[in-house]
């Protein structure tokens, strides 16, 4: 029995550590504008979401709140080259907005239906560190770019273990006094990118289309399984909508930084995102 | 030696629960708009703050800037005998100003200060529960009254357990997907009560006077130790400030509840309120 018990065992473990990683599951889901606009839409997809019974972590957009509140307060959008610049007025109405309004409403919301949320911004527990833009052809003013490997996981792991929902706000902070403002999907893939080494992530984004679409004024055009060759063919042939593709280049990236999974689809069809039966997978191969 | 070690190892255990409460200390301390409005004030109470070595929560009030960001908002302060509410309009304005501008501006600051602040309000991680304040003869609206005893103590201890320095604004939630608009003092009053069964905690109301002044005209009358009887007869006397009195019923009430030591003092002079040496303390006896 000796021996072969010894290969069993040997096998046992060859399936665990080469088949399978073994760590536990954690859904990364971002959401945009489109759902935090629109009250009936957000309270739907808050329910959906707060039914995961998986680890996971919300990170949402800002939405258009911010620009009607800015409107208001005499605050006027600044661009440059089509690319928003983030002002000193801009980052106090974004901090106030994403920060306060927006995030804590949905925690509010997400507490209501046993969904332990924790609101946060990069600031908070130094959890997103980040490097204010350098000023070169354009000054972005207080915009924050982020390195994964600078992402402190530690405090990440400590919520996640200890039952917490943490609900990112898209600011981070340059470790100098100052809030910026950084993206949210970047957000929703550094964090995905860091916690692959201690989970396995599945990375949702959420928009109002139910996933890439070959045609985009077709909604049956979707595609449920876009390899990377896939994707530079029809990237060639100019078929897809240009809007997704900065999107779809920083899923390939995620997933090739270690993320196992990623999904992109509609907001409203959160569970079958999450099940793997809707949304475009993106995949390697 | 065995019968006499049995002796003093008894005699050493009751030294350490009867005569000490073997707790680590705590500091809890709250700051208002004198400081939260002034830049420099801030700045330099922060800095003391982060020099705190012990375990440390901060609560902050509100401040004015509420009110001016509602004025060019639109959103006017409403008041029903003298008596302020917190209609829709206005608990988003404080949702907004208190939880995202105050704090988060207060956390990245202490970040580069290396002190791993947390900002928080009541709804996040279920920190603080309450309950709206029912409408009788006034309707105060979003207003949240906090009882004590359904504090989630256990994650406010993870945190200071981890390292983190909670940064509280004055919100909390009602558990029905509600933020509630809740006093700072009473915030603060309620967190130290609660981990008095967990740590030695010291409770600091910070304010624009050194202290409990007999004479409200003369700083130099400061009452360094104010027991319950001599704030009895002082009250009596109609001698102190009115405006105080509520903080000073407050804080005997917390001290009855177990709160180890209260000190209330002026923001600019934390490290002596910190070290005993300024400030009025109250004490029981």
């Amino acid at each position: 029995m000796g021996c072969t018990g010894c290969i069993v065992g040997y096998l046992k473990w060859l399936i665990m550590t080469q088949f399978s990683d073994n760590k536990e599951q954690l859904f990364i889901i971002k959401i945009g504008g489109n759902v935090i606009d629109d009250p009936n839409q957000l309270d739907s997809f808050l329910k959906d979401f707060a039914n995961v019974t998986e680890k996971k972590i919300l990170v949402h957009g800002g939405g258009k709140i911010a620009t009607a509140i800015g409107e208001k307060l005499g605050i006027q959008s600044k661009y440059v080259d089509g690319r928003r610049i983030t002002d000193d007025e801009t980052i106090d109405l974004v901090t106030m907005v994403y920060g306060g309004l927006v995030n804590k409403k949905i925690v509010a919301q997400l507490q209501s239906i046993h969904c332990n949320a924790i609101g946060i911004t990069g600031a908070d527990a130094n959890l997103l560190p980040a490097k204010k833009r350098p000023a070169k052809e354009i000054n972005y003013g207080w915009v924050g770019d982020i390195n994964g490997d600078e992402l402190n996981s530690a405090t990440w792991k400590l919520f996640l273990e200890n039952g917490l929902t943490p609900v990112a706000a898209p600011l981070t902070h340059d470790s100098n006094g100052h809030i910026l403002n950084t993206n949210a999907d970047t957000i929703a893939s550094v964090i995905a990118v860091n916690l692959s080494s201690s989970y396995h992530v599945t990375l949702i984004f959420c928009f109002e289309k139910n996933g890439v679409l070959e045609n985009v004024n077709d909604e049956n055009s979707m595609i449920s399984k876009l390899t990377f060759n896939e994707y530079l063919s029809l990237k060639k042939s100019n078929k897809l909508f240009a809007g997704i593709l900065p999107k779809i280049d920083n899923a390939f990236d995620a997933i090739n930084k270690g993320v196992k999974e990623i999904v992109i689809g509609n907001s409203s069809q959160l569970s079958s995102l999450i099940n793997g039966t809707g949304g475009t997978k993106i995949s390697l191969q």
